[in-house]
């Protein structure tokens, strides 16, 4: 089993690329057998091949073999993981901002209070 | 001026390591100078420069010198291109289950209806 550092690793270094990501916006509108995932990519079937080996190494994609046909589809939980680690950080950066915000009006508000004064 | 596609690779590389997603981590509470961000990481400045360097050309971090301190920040907009590239995946896979349910559930009723004369 691996953690989930190791999964977001795998899964981050499997996005960063054109072709997966083609492959993988494909797979997002219903499973595709290999050879309807090959047909609009311009490249050789073992490169496509490869490509998938990543995906599925990520486990992004997952595939299931029945007779002939290799029929591939997305794993939404493996998705999930590689989203939610970028939303709870854009979260967290905008609680800073909200904090922030907050302690410059307390400050503003002091100074003002503090002008008549001085 | 990268075109999406190569923001979204060098962005998704850039996640796909811990020592740069702790960076991501620590910045998304707030700014730090290089030397706050070095302290917690077991490695050599060389080393943390380096991921740095890896973090500010995909975009996700910019930093500034003000004087002898150099202070990162995250830059939000590249992180939500990289959240939404995924979240935009994950609701088209949904609609596709609603829509493959909406047609079982049709084809269910269908097959109900014609039970009888059959």
């Amino acid at each position: 089993m691996l953690n989930q550092s190791a999964r977001l690793d795998l899964a981050y270094q499997a996005l960063a690329d054109p072709t997966r990501r083609s492959i993988l916006a494909q797979l997002s509108r219903g499973p595709n057998s290999v050879s309807q995932l090959a047909r609009p990519l311009a490249m050789s079937l073992p490169a496509v091949m490869q490509h998938l080996a990543v995906l599925q190494g990520s486990g992004l994609v997952r595939s299931e073999k029945v007779g002939r046909v290799r029929t591939c589809r997305i794993e939404p939980r493996a998705l999930s993981l590689a989203e939610q680690w970028i939303n709870q950080r854009r979260i967290e950066w905008e609680r800073h901002f909200d904090r922030l915000g907050e302690y410059l009006e307390t400050m503003n508000k002091e100074a003002q209070s503090h002008g008549h004064s001085e």
